[in-house]
């Protein structure tokens, strides 16, 4: 354990599904209290892929989501698994929007939701963006896809009709990355 | 089911823990095909709180998150459970840095990680901080409370030590609240 004085005294296995399992720990805490955790753990690192042309449009999908039962605009991304995630990132920004990247460069990583699940999402840059073919997996559902030049993504946020998360925090570690001014 | 022609034919719980359980669902996909999904299902939104001082300055909490063995620092925040959103929100701010908010609005929410699970994220924003006393849960591993400038926190975004997904998107929820600008 990094640098902190719990201790694991047990892990099982309590579910598994073709997507994630859900591992139990019992710990003994740093006061000497028991304890539990329930940790979700995914295949792999996933990642997300801010597309961006050279006129600062960037490529959303609006995909439906079954887990909170609605049609959502995000980025592009998926599950690496096993796979490097700058192969991962190239391949599923194909397989959602078709577009082939001649330039895709690591812009960071961040702990999803750290709270609940183990993974990692890494977050890349891909540019000079020609339009190849699209090829959707069979549990994915993507009506559309379609780029917004930056200030309007930025409006749809604000006014809250962009509400994912994940491509929320990418798009700010991308223009970061990007060395974009944020200020009052 | 919200403007898609996916049918759910059954709905199981597989697992369930003190904090959250796992939904079976068999469906049928527009296309003909059976499907499945596994929902990790949490008993409510969660809360993220931007504490921001007069001159800038945002309170980080650094915890221990078991999920991903690390030490990290983040906005304050956490379960609401049946809670008002608010109450939650002005409740963990106490509770993990001991602040006491003068004014706290919402900012907007997010999905925080919707291919696995269905919680939405509630983004406060908390102005006119007095110090009052912190109390953390008996999970909760919390080893400092600092404010840093906004300037700093960007950096540390940018540099990749400031890695929690859920409070970057947060974070660009709030300066884009706040009418802060993002450009080139």
């Amino acid at each position: 354990m990094a640098d902190t004085d719990l201790k694991t005294v047990s892990s099982t296995i309590v579910h598994k599904n073709p997507w994630y399992q859900v591992r139990k720990d019992e710990v003994i805490r740093p006061n000497g209290e028991k304890g539990e955790y329930f940790i979700v753990e995914t295949p792999g690192p996933s990642v997300i892929i801010v597309a961006m042309t050279d006129q600062d449009e960037i490529y959303l999908v609006k995909q439906f989501r079954y887990q909170t039962n609605s049609w959502v605009w995000e980025l592009p991304g998926g599950q690496a698994g096993k796979e490097d995630p700058l192969q991962a990132a190239a391949r599923e920004l194909q397989e959602e929007t078709g577009l082939v990247a001649g330039s895709i460069k690591a812009v960071g990583t961040n702990q999803v939701m750290n709270g609940l699940v183990n993974e990692t999402g890494h977050v890349f840059l891909a540019r000079d963006l020609t339009i190849g073919e699209q090829h959707q997996e069979g549990d994915e559902e993507i009506s559309k896809v379609r780029k917004f030049p930056l200030h309007e993504v930025l409006q749809f946020i604000k006014e809250g009709s962009f509400i994912d998360g994940q491509s929320i925090s990418a798009m700010l570690q991308a223009f970061l990355y990007l060395g974009y001014t944020i200020e009052k």
